[in-house]
Protein backbone atom coordinates (compact mmCIF):
# COMPACT_ATOMS: atom_id res chain seq x y z
CA UNK A 1 0.00 0.00 0.00
CA UNK A 2 0.92 3.70 -0.38
CA UNK A 3 1.91 5.20 3.01
CA UNK A 4 -0.36 6.81 5.23
CA UNK A 5 0.02 10.34 4.41
CA UNK A 6 -0.46 9.06 0.68
CA UNK A 7 -3.75 8.09 1.08
CA UNK A 8 -6.87 10.67 0.77
CA UNK A 9 -10.20 10.40 2.52
CA UNK A 10 -13.09 9.35 0.11
CA UNK A 11 -10.35 7.33 -2.31
CA UNK A 12 -12.11 4.24 -3.68
CA UNK A 13 -10.76 0.77 -4.37
CA UNK A 14 -12.08 -1.53 -6.85
CA UNK A 15 -11.40 -4.75 -4.68
CA UNK A 16 -12.90 -7.58 -7.67
CA UNK A 17 -15.19 -9.49 -7.84
CA UNK A 18 -16.52 -13.10 -6.97
CA UNK A 19 -19.01 -15.91 -7.95
CA UNK A 20 -20.41 -18.49 -5.51
CA UNK A 21 -20.79 -21.43 -6.54
CA UNK A 22 -23.57 -23.90 -5.08
CA UNK A 23 -20.29 -26.45 -4.18
CA UNK A 24 -18.34 -23.97 -2.64
CA UNK A 25 -21.49 -22.54 -0.57
CA UNK A 26 -22.05 -25.99 1.08
CA UNK A 27 -18.30 -26.54 1.57
CA UNK A 28 -17.63 -23.44 3.09
CA UNK A 29 -21.38 -24.24 5.37
CA UNK A 30 -20.18 -27.67 6.03
CA UNK A 31 -16.71 -26.25 7.82
CA UNK A 32 -17.75 -22.98 9.50
CA UNK A 33 -21.52 -22.47 9.28
CA UNK A 34 -23.25 -25.86 9.34
CA UNK A 35 -27.29 -24.36 9.00
CA UNK A 36 -29.68 -25.89 6.68
CA UNK A 37 -30.11 -23.02 4.23
CA UNK A 38 -26.40 -23.04 3.59
CA UNK A 39 -25.95 -27.19 2.91
CA UNK A 40 -28.95 -28.43 1.43
CA UNK A 41 -30.84 -26.95 -1.46
CA UNK A 42 -34.86 -28.85 -0.06
CA UNK A 43 -34.10 -27.34 3.27
CA UNK A 44 -33.34 -23.71 1.88
CA UNK A 45 -36.33 -23.91 -0.49
CA UNK A 46 -38.56 -24.39 2.96
CA UNK A 47 -36.70 -21.34 4.56
CA UNK A 48 -36.80 -17.95 4.65
CA UNK A 49 -34.55 -17.46 1.77
CA UNK A 50 -36.47 -19.94 -0.67
CA UNK A 51 -33.09 -20.69 -2.06
CA UNK A 52 -29.37 -22.61 -1.03
CA UNK A 53 -27.76 -18.94 0.02
CA UNK A 54 -23.84 -18.12 1.20
CA UNK A 55 -23.26 -17.84 4.71
CA UNK A 56 -22.87 -14.50 5.61
CA UNK A 57 -19.49 -15.40 6.24
CA UNK A 58 -18.32 -16.96 3.31
CA UNK A 59 -19.40 -13.58 1.30
CA UNK A 60 -17.43 -11.72 4.08
CA UNK A 61 -14.17 -13.83 3.71
CA UNK A 62 -14.14 -13.66 -0.07
CA UNK A 63 -13.94 -10.11 0.62
CA UNK A 64 -11.01 -10.70 2.67
CA UNK A 65 -8.97 -12.85 0.11
CA UNK A 66 -9.77 -10.44 -2.41
CA UNK A 67 -8.53 -6.82 -0.13
CA UNK A 68 -5.40 -8.97 0.32
CA UNK A 69 -4.96 -10.13 -3.63
CA UNK A 70 -5.84 -6.03 -4.16
CA UNK A 71 -3.07 -4.76 -1.57
CA UNK A 72 -0.53 -7.42 -3.32
CA UNK A 73 -1.57 -5.81 -6.71
CA UNK A 74 -0.58 -2.66 -5.08
CA UNK A 75 2.59 -3.81 -3.98
CA UNK A 76 3.84 -4.74 -7.05
CA UNK A 77 2.50 -1.52 -8.83
CA UNK A 78 4.39 0.46 -6.28
CA UNK A 79 7.72 -2.08 -6.70
CA UNK A 80 7.66 -1.81 -10.19
CA UNK A 81 7.81 1.80 -10.46
CA UNK A 82 10.42 1.99 -8.20
CA UNK A 83 8.32 3.63 -5.51
CA UNK A 84 8.52 3.00 -1.11
CA UNK A 85 5.78 0.03 -0.04
CA UNK A 86 4.62 0.81 3.28
CA UNK A 87 3.62 -1.35 5.91
CA UNK A 88 -0.68 -2.62 6.69
CA UNK A 89 -2.02 -4.11 8.99
CA UNK A 90 -2.95 -5.99 11.39
CA UNK A 91 -6.67 -5.09 11.77
CA UNK A 92 -7.88 -3.41 15.02
CA UNK A 93 -11.88 -5.18 14.16
CA UNK A 94 -14.67 -4.35 12.47
CA UNK A 95 -17.92 -2.39 13.00
CA UNK A 96 -21.19 -2.65 11.56
CA UNK A 97 -20.76 -5.78 9.33
CA UNK A 98 -24.43 -6.45 7.67
CA UNK A 99 -25.65 -8.70 5.30
CA UNK A 100 -28.74 -6.69 3.66
CA UNK A 101 -29.71 -8.73 0.97
CA UNK A 102 -28.30 -13.03 0.55
CA UNK A 103 -26.39 -13.83 -1.88
CA UNK A 104 -27.69 -17.10 -3.79
CA UNK A 105 -26.41 -19.56 -5.98
CA UNK A 106 -24.19 -17.96 -9.51
CA UNK A 107 -24.05 -15.15 -7.79
CA UNK A 108 -21.56 -12.58 -8.24
CA UNK A 109 -20.66 -9.79 -6.12
CA UNK A 110 -18.38 -6.78 -6.47
CA UNK A 111 -16.68 -5.56 -3.94
CA UNK A 112 -15.58 -2.35 -3.47
CA UNK A 113 -14.04 -0.18 -0.51
CA UNK A 114 -14.03 3.72 0.37
CA UNK A 115 -11.78 5.36 2.36
CA UNK A 116 -13.98 6.72 5.57
CA UNK A 117 -11.32 8.70 8.13
CA UNK A 118 -7.49 8.92 8.93
CA UNK A 119 -6.24 8.86 12.49
CA UNK A 120 -3.22 8.93 14.25
CA UNK A 121 -1.91 6.03 16.54
CA UNK A 122 -1.49 6.31 20.05
CA UNK A 123 0.08 3.21 20.30
CA UNK A 124 2.14 2.36 17.42
CA UNK A 125 4.38 4.31 16.29
CA UNK A 126 4.93 4.83 12.79
CA UNK A 127 1.93 4.05 12.69
CA UNK A 128 -1.16 5.62 11.35
CA UNK A 129 -5.10 4.14 12.08
CA UNK A 130 -7.33 4.32 8.60
CA UNK A 131 -10.98 3.44 8.45
CA UNK A 132 -12.75 2.18 5.47
CA UNK A 133 -16.11 0.84 4.19
CA UNK A 134 -16.20 -2.23 2.28
CA UNK A 135 -18.88 -3.43 0.03
CA UNK A 136 -20.48 -6.23 -2.22
CA UNK A 137 -23.00 -5.58 -4.18
CA UNK A 138 -24.74 -8.36 -6.65
CA UNK A 139 -25.27 -8.58 -10.62
CA UNK A 140 -28.66 -6.51 -9.47
CA UNK A 141 -26.94 -3.80 -7.65
CA UNK A 142 -28.35 -4.89 -4.69
CA UNK A 143 -25.71 -4.47 -1.65
CA UNK A 144 -25.30 -7.64 0.25
CA UNK A 145 -22.34 -7.01 2.30
CA UNK A 146 -21.24 -3.82 4.24
CA UNK A 147 -18.63 -3.73 6.42
CA UNK A 148 -16.31 -0.74 8.23
CA UNK A 149 -12.76 -1.97 8.96
CA UNK A 150 -10.08 -0.26 10.67
CA UNK A 151 -5.98 -0.98 10.11
CA UNK A 152 -2.55 0.12 10.71
CA UNK A 153 -1.07 1.39 7.92
CA UNK A 154 2.90 2.65 8.06
CA UNK A 155 3.75 6.28 7.68
CA UNK A 156 6.35 8.27 5.69
CA UNK A 157 9.45 8.05 7.86
CA UNK A 158 10.90 11.24 8.47
CA UNK A 159 13.91 12.24 6.78
CA UNK A 160 16.79 12.16 9.63
CA UNK B 1 -32.95 -23.38 20.52
CA UNK B 2 -35.64 -22.63 23.24
CA UNK B 3 -38.88 -20.43 21.72
CA UNK B 4 -38.29 -16.59 22.12
CA UNK B 5 -40.33 -16.25 25.11
CA UNK B 6 -38.23 -18.68 26.77
CA UNK B 7 -34.95 -17.19 26.03
CA UNK B 8 -33.99 -14.51 29.72
CA UNK B 9 -31.54 -11.64 28.77
CA UNK B 10 -29.01 -12.32 31.00
CA UNK B 11 -28.57 -16.16 30.40
CA UNK B 12 -25.02 -17.01 29.43
CA UNK B 13 -24.29 -20.03 27.23
CA UNK B 14 -21.06 -21.99 27.51
CA UNK B 15 -19.91 -22.56 23.79
CA UNK B 16 -16.94 -24.86 23.96
CA UNK B 17 -13.23 -24.51 23.50
CA UNK B 18 -11.00 -24.63 19.88
CA UNK B 19 -7.53 -25.06 19.98
CA UNK B 20 -5.43 -23.23 17.22
CA UNK B 21 -2.39 -25.48 15.98
CA UNK B 22 0.02 -24.22 13.56
CA UNK B 23 -1.16 -26.18 10.21
CA UNK B 24 -4.63 -25.15 10.72
CA UNK B 25 -3.72 -21.26 11.19
CA UNK B 26 -1.69 -21.18 8.25
CA UNK B 27 -4.50 -23.37 5.75
CA UNK B 28 -7.07 -20.98 6.89
CA UNK B 29 -4.91 -18.19 6.26
CA UNK B 30 -3.68 -19.46 2.51
CA UNK B 31 -7.18 -19.58 1.35
CA UNK B 32 -8.84 -16.27 3.32
CA UNK B 33 -6.15 -13.90 4.82
CA UNK B 34 -2.86 -14.95 3.37
CA UNK B 35 -1.35 -12.13 5.26
CA UNK B 36 2.71 -12.50 6.19
CA UNK B 37 2.14 -12.95 9.82
CA UNK B 38 -0.44 -15.74 9.46
CA UNK B 39 1.41 -17.68 7.25
CA UNK B 40 4.90 -17.80 8.08
CA UNK B 41 6.65 -18.16 11.13
CA UNK B 42 9.90 -15.99 10.22
CA UNK B 43 8.11 -13.65 9.21
CA UNK B 44 5.57 -13.77 11.86
CA UNK B 45 8.73 -13.49 14.02
CA UNK B 46 10.04 -9.96 12.69
CA UNK B 47 6.02 -8.48 12.78
CA UNK B 48 4.06 -6.54 15.04
CA UNK B 49 3.06 -10.09 17.06
CA UNK B 50 6.50 -11.51 17.11
CA UNK B 51 5.27 -15.05 16.09
CA UNK B 52 2.21 -16.95 14.03
CA UNK B 53 -0.76 -15.85 15.09
CA UNK B 54 -4.08 -16.80 13.58
CA UNK B 55 -6.52 -14.43 11.17
CA UNK B 56 -8.74 -12.51 13.03
CA UNK B 57 -11.39 -14.57 10.93
CA UNK B 58 -10.67 -17.82 11.84
CA UNK B 59 -11.24 -16.75 16.08
CA UNK B 60 -14.36 -15.63 14.20
CA UNK B 61 -15.63 -18.59 12.60
CA UNK B 62 -14.22 -21.42 15.09
CA UNK B 63 -16.89 -19.53 17.23
CA UNK B 64 -19.75 -19.77 14.46
CA UNK B 65 -18.87 -23.21 13.95
CA UNK B 66 -19.11 -23.97 18.15
CA UNK B 67 -22.22 -21.82 18.04
CA UNK B 68 -24.19 -23.95 15.58
CA UNK B 69 -22.85 -27.21 17.30
CA UNK B 70 -24.15 -25.59 20.35
CA UNK B 71 -27.40 -25.04 19.00
CA UNK B 72 -27.52 -28.43 17.64
CA UNK B 73 -26.91 -30.24 21.26
CA UNK B 74 -29.51 -27.49 22.58
CA UNK B 75 -32.02 -29.01 19.85
CA UNK B 76 -31.25 -32.45 20.47
CA UNK B 77 -31.72 -32.23 24.63
CA UNK B 78 -35.26 -30.14 23.51
CA UNK B 79 -36.42 -33.30 21.65
CA UNK B 80 -34.88 -35.96 24.05
CA UNK B 81 -37.39 -33.91 26.66
CA UNK B 82 -40.40 -33.98 23.88
CA UNK B 83 -39.83 -30.40 24.07
CA UNK B 84 -40.85 -28.43 20.80
CA UNK B 85 -37.25 -26.19 19.35
CA UNK B 86 -37.78 -22.99 17.91
CA UNK B 87 -36.57 -21.83 14.09
CA UNK B 88 -33.35 -19.60 14.54
CA UNK B 89 -31.42 -17.35 12.32
CA UNK B 90 -30.13 -15.97 9.79
CA UNK B 91 -28.45 -13.65 11.50
CA UNK B 92 -29.10 -9.51 10.56
CA UNK B 93 -24.92 -8.63 10.80
CA UNK B 94 -22.64 -7.99 13.76
CA UNK B 95 -21.65 -5.25 15.70
CA UNK B 96 -18.74 -4.31 17.44
CA UNK B 97 -16.29 -7.39 16.18
CA UNK B 98 -13.23 -7.00 17.96
CA UNK B 99 -9.90 -8.89 18.08
CA UNK B 100 -8.51 -7.35 21.41
CA UNK B 101 -5.24 -10.20 21.71
CA UNK B 102 -3.57 -12.10 18.69
CA UNK B 103 -4.27 -15.97 18.76
CA UNK B 104 -1.00 -17.66 18.82
CA UNK B 105 -0.05 -21.46 18.04
CA UNK B 106 -1.56 -23.84 20.40
CA UNK B 107 -3.95 -20.88 22.58
CA UNK B 108 -6.83 -22.44 23.49
CA UNK B 109 -10.00 -20.29 23.13
CA UNK B 110 -13.11 -19.95 25.44
CA UNK B 111 -16.05 -19.51 23.90
CA UNK B 112 -19.30 -18.08 25.87
CA UNK B 113 -22.34 -15.72 25.02
CA UNK B 114 -24.44 -13.90 26.65
CA UNK B 115 -28.16 -12.87 25.48
CA UNK B 116 -28.03 -8.50 26.10
CA UNK B 117 -31.10 -7.66 24.34
CA UNK B 118 -34.87 -9.23 22.76
CA UNK B 119 -36.48 -7.27 20.86
CA UNK B 120 -39.60 -7.59 18.40
CA UNK B 121 -39.69 -7.95 14.80
CA UNK B 122 -40.96 -5.35 12.58
CA UNK B 123 -40.29 -7.97 9.25
CA UNK B 124 -41.12 -11.40 10.30
CA UNK B 125 -44.02 -12.61 12.11
CA UNK B 126 -43.81 -15.24 14.51
CA UNK B 127 -40.25 -14.29 15.37
CA UNK B 128 -38.38 -11.99 17.63
CA UNK B 129 -34.98 -10.75 17.50
CA UNK B 130 -32.03 -11.55 20.13
CA UNK B 131 -29.52 -9.69 20.49
CA UNK B 132 -26.26 -11.65 22.36
CA UNK B 133 -22.40 -10.92 23.45
CA UNK B 134 -20.18 -12.81 22.25
CA UNK B 135 -16.45 -13.41 24.11
CA UNK B 136 -13.18 -15.84 23.17
CA UNK B 137 -10.75 -15.89 26.07
CA UNK B 138 -7.39 -17.64 25.99
CA UNK B 139 -6.10 -19.71 28.66
CA UNK B 140 -4.67 -16.66 30.30
CA UNK B 141 -7.34 -15.29 30.69
CA UNK B 142 -6.98 -12.79 28.05
CA UNK B 143 -9.78 -11.61 25.92
CA UNK B 144 -9.38 -12.13 22.15
CA UNK B 145 -12.83 -11.76 20.59
CA UNK B 146 -15.92 -10.25 21.16
CA UNK B 147 -18.48 -9.55 19.12
CA UNK B 148 -22.46 -8.90 18.92
CA UNK B 149 -24.65 -10.38 17.14
CA UNK B 150 -28.57 -10.10 16.62
CA UNK B 151 -30.37 -13.28 15.12
CA UNK B 152 -34.17 -13.68 14.64
CA UNK B 153 -35.53 -16.54 16.97
CA UNK B 154 -39.21 -18.72 16.54
CA UNK B 155 -41.66 -17.09 19.24
CA UNK B 156 -43.96 -19.54 20.67
CA UNK B 157 -46.96 -20.36 18.84
CA UNK B 158 -50.40 -19.23 20.21
CA UNK B 159 -53.34 -21.29 20.78
CA UNK B 160 -56.14 -21.26 18.03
Amino acid sequence: MKYFEDIQVGETWDIGRHTFTADEIKAFAQRFDPQPFHLDEAAAARSHFGALVASGWHTALAWMRLMIDYRHRQDEGLRSRGEPVAGVGPALGFRELKWPKPVYVNDTIHYASEVTEKRASASRTGFGLMSFRSTGVNQNGELVLSLVSTTFLERRPTRA
